[in-house]
């Protein structure tokens, strides 16, 4: 019932257990169950259901069609790598997916993390780095490597997602504003590019832009307080607010549409040509021409480097996020959905799409429409499939404007701006940590400010079990001063030092004829470490200043100090014994 | 009077303490005792003390001489560079050193590390690394960031010394047998490079080296027991047994002179011509040709590249250990420590020195010579100025097979051999970690190795705070079954999953008129990441199950819990209030 970290005593028979468990449950029905979702709602599926699927399906590919061309932007391809990647997602997480309401398709961060590769490569590396997280993730998921996340805090969690967010929307103001010069990578190189160019900001492209924002916003105001569920033009608000992204865009478009026909002009930069038709099936690309030099698949890996892990694991932590906002109290199988994570990259890498998770607009636009099953995420691919081979010379006409208002009020709406106010108020500490993720977040790179963070966090709790609150009381009793150190709980190699020191500043309070008394009655463990920094530095006052004794330390404990020291076996005594040991060593004095 | 690990609360006060408290501290005679310890001792320096340090200096020196030759050899240096490392030390560290017993000077680990940087570049690596770690010993010496080594634990220590050990013997076997080929700079290299020249072996160079060992050992016999104070015949062994080192490369140098002047032959391989005098005092060199190449400052620091962090960290490591075994219980100032280590090594740079670092065999000797003062190091370092300046072209017939016996000998006395045993009795998992040291520092580099284990060590205690043992119970009460979760001391983010994952198991065993009482009057302290998991997953099982109650939070943490959902501030209760609290529930239901 007690809270005790680092016990680690029942190790080895756990393990067994675990094992014997692990492999129990390798061949049950109970297992395909959680490892194939789909068997578990397909049995009861009906008309009704598909209808609501359907609608829902629906709802998100409008916003899926203009966030996928959007994000294929942002990670600098051309806008039908975006489409692509809403292909597969939603057909193969509704076989392996666990939470009807997730929907996996490209997102922001993913968009942000790949450009490097993008721009300092060629577009081959996004198809490749979708098929290498979806490896990992699928490895993670089945070597149930889901905690690594855990060790990712809110604070730094809510920096990434602030940092990415000014990352993103910073680049996209090259396009708001109709500028010349480059869009930038790193948020320093766009803020930078945005200063120097803004003179060339044309007039049209930043009145479209913020237009698109002002018309959002209002759009979101609209639907507040409506739901499916109330009267006709409530319901109307709702849907016409759900749909705001395609609404936006739609309207930029035509606006663009009209103005060509009419008087033969293109007053803002449109997106252009997009290459129509469905992606050709094919391997994903093992090796790249960049320049004039060829890229084979090693070459390409070692340009991804160490840090290419960092997209699998942000793709994985946005995913299990979003899973767990939505199970609504369910517990979440973050390993299965790992595993759904993987194959959908992995299905994903052959249609020439880039990395693909969770997606948190979709996935709450999914819940809000009223979603049964993961059913449907087909409709959702469908519209997109439909989009490919049908619209794509409609597409031309997106004005890019209206995109990155698109992207920079999404990006907007990201940061957890309460986070910054609570972590002020409640723990400074916390909000170091915050600040810290975001500078090295946007002044070196995403992947560097989440494992900056992740460190920072992991130093903080390493400090704290190499500094436990350890102190000595005396107790004067008839025969001798007791000086009593009490070692409670457990402790690491990393405290011996601190205990060593409190035993040598006890020892300086410490007369001839008094007793250093090392209590071990609440000890619950201690390591080796620990065990021959309290040998050695009891063998040193027991020589120099007063007798050391053992209080109450459990058997293996005192098996394991005795070991190190066999001299001190004596030494170990039990709270009966400590009156006549006491009387032993004055007499000898 | 308890251990509580991570307990923020008071950080704030505490770092202004802290810093007023330092900024007093620098200004007073105490601080300049502390950083320039000589001021204490040499008021009462007398005749008699001279004595015992001339003794000691000269005793040390004649250990110190065969051994800088031989560590020379394994760095891949020519051996007056070991010679040079020997002088500085001793001369420096007598005005800053805080222990009177350690004696600085080059050690085969520090050797062992900065033999790659010799094999792949050239020697002036050897001498910017000095200058390097020196600067970095003094920087965290000055920045008293001595604490990080106390994250290096004692099964990482051993498991890295036994690899060290293990690859300096083995990169003897080439001179022990007198082969050609390589010498290997790694294990493996050394052990396959052994078994393919095996046939080169030579008839006198193993029965040299084999005998120099076999002299050793009955040597170190014949001085147990004995000491100083004894009889006459007992200080004879005592003092031969105490320079056997420099008795059997006396010997070697013997047996080879003899044969030479006799038969006019060299049958054992000798270390040949050493360049004579004093090194010629110079910049450290910022600049070094290899081969055709020029490399400046810059290209020699990213050669280093991170990992030459680790020699200075290594060096702290020895220094700081070696300090305290010989302390005698005093408090060592591991600060001061690393600040004189760091101001030897920045002098020796100056004078062509590779790096240096406390030695454990020097010291060792320097305590049974019954050294007083640190300035037993001025007659160690005398005594190598003198050998330069004269005997150099004695050790031309210095047989590198007896170098080889004295290196392999001291090296697997390194071995702790006892500490393998011990951690299979008593913890299997800190063996696991000692091993995984040993296996990376062979099959990759001393450097990982140590790094591998750090992180080893780190991510058990990481894990251990992941999962704190938590249950919870059910208490019947005439009213309501209350199921109540207590959470006890203290909370990390990364614990976060493990609370919400308990919850909700709680909130399975529930039913409509249970209650789930989140127990706070023994909670400490929980971060950001744990209290919206709390908030998150009871608003879930609020919502779905049956109401949840916080009883006696502490009003900060129940502040920081209402900040993110301020709709529960009146679920936060004492135990006062519980039974109202309840009946209020009841009736509502």
């Amino acid at each position: 019932m007690t809270v005790l970290d680092g016990v680690y005593y029942h190790d080895e028979a756990r393990i067994k257990r675990r094992f014997k468990k692990s492999i129990k449950n390798v061949c049950s029905t109970k297992t395909l169950k959680r490892k194939l979702p789909i068997i578990q709602w397909i049995p009861t599926y009906s008309f009704g259901i598909l209808i609501q699927d359907i609608i829902a399906g629906i709802t998100v590919g409008l916003t899926a069609i203009p966030q996928g061309i959007a994000y294929a932007i942002i990670a600098g391809l051309s806008p039908e790598y975006g489409l692509y990647a809403g292909i597969m997602g939603g057909l193969v997480y509704v076989f392996f997916g666990s939470c009807k309401d997730v929907t996996v398709g490209p997102t922001a961060i993913m968009a942000a993390m790949v450009g490097k590769y993008v721009r300092g490569y060629s577009a081959e590396f996004a198809v490749l780095a979708a098929l290498l997280a979806g490896i990992v993730e699928l490895l993670m998921g089945i070597l149930n490597f889901g905690f690594l996340v855990e060790f990712i805090s809110a604070p730094v969690i809510s920096g990434f997602t602030t940092a990415a967010a000014l990352q993103i929307a910073s680049s996209q103001l090259k396009s708001l504003f109709g500028l010349d010069g480059s869009s930038g990578t790193f948020f320093a190189e766009s803020a930078v590019s945005f200063v120097k160019n803004i003179k060339t900001a044309t007039l049209w492209d930043p009145i479209l832009g913020f237009g698109t924002i002002l018309v959002l916003v209002i759009l979101e105001r609209v639907g507040q307080g409506c739901s499916l569920s109330g009267a006709t033009s409530q319901k109307i608000r709702w849907y016409i607010s759900l749909s705001r992204n395609a609404v936006v865009v739609i309207i930029g478009m035509l606006v663009a549409f009209i103005i060509k026909q009419i008087l033969d002009e293109e007053p803002v930069i449109l997106i252009g040509d997009i290459s129509g038709g469905l992606p050709v099936p094919k391997l994903p690309p093992f090796s790249a021409v960049v320049g004039n030099e060829t890229y084979n698949f090693f070459d390409m890996l070692s340009s991804f480097g160490p840090q290419s892990l960092v997209i699998p694991l942000v793709a994985i932590l946005e995913a299990v996020a979003i899973a767990k906002a939505f199970a609504g109290g369910l517990q979440v199988d973050a390993n299965q959905e790992m595993i759904a994570l993987g194959l959908c990259n992995i299905a994903s890498s052959f249609v020439s799409s880039m990395p693909t998770t969770g997606s948190f607009t979709k996935t709450a636009l999914n819940h809000a429409s009223g979603v049964q099953t993961p059913a449907g995420g087909i409709f959702n691919s469908l519209l997109i499939i439909l989009s490919l081979t049908t619209l794509t010379s409609t597409f031309y006409y997106i004005p890019k404007a209206s995109l990155a208002g698109l992207i920079i009020t999404a990006m907007l709406s990201m940061i957890d701006y309460n986070m910054f106010g609570r972590l002020w108020t409640h723990s400074k500490r916390e909000l170091c940590v915050l600040i810290a993720t975001v500078i090295i977040c946007l002044g070196i790179g995403l992947e560097y400010g989440i494992m900056t963070g992740v460190i920072f966090d992991a130093a903080i709790i390493l400090y704290g079990r190499a500094r436990p609150t350890l102190d000595f009381y005396t107790v004067k009793s008839l025969k001798a001063d007791l000086i009593v150190v009490p070692l409670n709980y457990n402790f690491s190699y990393c405290a011996a030092e601190h205990v060593r020191n409190i035993l040598l500043k006890a020892a300086l309070n410490a007369s001839k004829d008094c007793f250093i008394i090392i209590d071990g009655t609440n000890l619950l463990n201690i390591d080796t470490t620990v065990a021959s920094h309290l040998m050695s530095v009891s063998h040193n006052i027991d020589k120099r200043a007063c007798p050391v004794l053992f209080l109450n330390f459990d058997e293996p404990l005192k098996k394991m100090c005795i070991a190190i020291k066999p001299v001190f076996a004596e030494k170990f005594i039990t709270t009966v014994q400590i009156s006549d040991v006491v009387d032993v060593y004055m007499k000898n004095i």
